[in-house]
């Protein structure tokens, strides 16, 4: 691509560089840019900017937080000896909004992956077999996706802490609520089946 | 959504006022950014800074340039009475892609759409008739997009122009180059059948 402007030529290739976001479709938001008043751009380059300046992880947990200790961890009410172990705080974002959860989280920053030469000494691991090992422990609820580096990664924590006496579970699989059996792969399904929960559980309050 | 943090909840929400990006892209986007090197942050905010901040527009035919007259209309090689009347920069760079056209552009900023609330003031319309009626034109080109808007466009400039003697052509619509027949709108391949083109000139040199 030939731009008549190397402000242009710079902006859309800082900005190609995200991803999921193309040569054209940067043009596309450069151009909006452009047309917009200038404020836009400032407001958006400045919280940026700010954003990855000044912000904190927690100490505990590894969510991002604008504190040393996050919104969810310092929250008394909740039971701060029940972990869910998720990849990154989308995850968190998702189960907060199931409004079911009433434990604490762990972040791991990512799933162990080989190929993306991600190892285990990248990911918030150490910080959380220590607190199982210190006894803050009562349940590890694994939450990862269930691909191969999921599992990689709840087997690898699993054999960590597989010797402490605390319940360790994984978040059900099987067919989404509303869902048609015919058109479920056979994985999950099986799973369905193989996991089946009394009857009365899903009406009465867990 | 619900954010454990002020500083991302920000930057997804300046975000996503870019065209196409929703709120969950835009998370999508700052959670990389976070992932990055600062300077990827750093670098793409300025770069957006310095655009917005410097950029000019030609003098001459409003093309995004970052000098007072663009490199188009620069080129004494080119031919300066051939005016091409584009939407925007996209355009120009489509057109000097395909390196068949040697005359000079003319950027309307946008189309004539009273349902977006744009007018010919808010266009560099009053420009180009100035121009023609100085005497300074050929031929005028219309390559806006062949849709009500475009329409109206074209034909509002063709009413300020047509008693200039000069030449007012519109770029040929029919079937693209590799189509199949049958899989053509009916539009397209009847205006195909009407603009016919003499045979010699589809291999012989312009």
């Amino acid at each position: 691509m030939e731009f008549s402007s190397k402000l242009i030529e710079k902006a859309v290739n800082e900005m190609s560089q995200l991803p999921g976001i193309g040569k054209r479709t940067a043009l596309r938001l450069v151009l909006h840019l452009l047309k917009q008043p200038k404020e836009q751009t400032t407001f958006l380059s400045q919280a940026l900017l700010n954003m990855r300046e000044d912000i904190k992880f927690c100490e505990n947990c590894y969510n991002i937080s604008d504190e040393k200790i996050c919104e969810i961890c310092i929250n008394s009410s909740r039971n701060q000896r029940t972990i869910c172990v998720v990849e990154d705080i989308r995850d968190v974002m998702a189960i907060e909004n199931t409004g079911q959860y009433k434990g604490i989280y762990h972040v791991l920053g990512g799933k162990i992956s080989p190929i993306e030469g991600v190892g285990p000494g990248q990911l918030n691991i150490t910080a959380l077999t220590e607190k199982v090992k210190l006894g803050k422990v009562d349940e590890i609820i694994f939450a990862l996706s269930s691909t191969m580096e999921g599992d990689t990664t709840n087997f690898y924590i699993y054999k960590q802490i597989s010797d402490s006496k605390i319940i360790i579970s994984t978040i059900a699989r099987g067919i989404s609520v509303g869902d048609e059996l015919e058109y479920a792969d056979e994985v999950t399904l099986g799973r369905s089946i193989l996991h089946r929960v009394p009857f009365e559980k899903t009406f009465k309050n867990n």
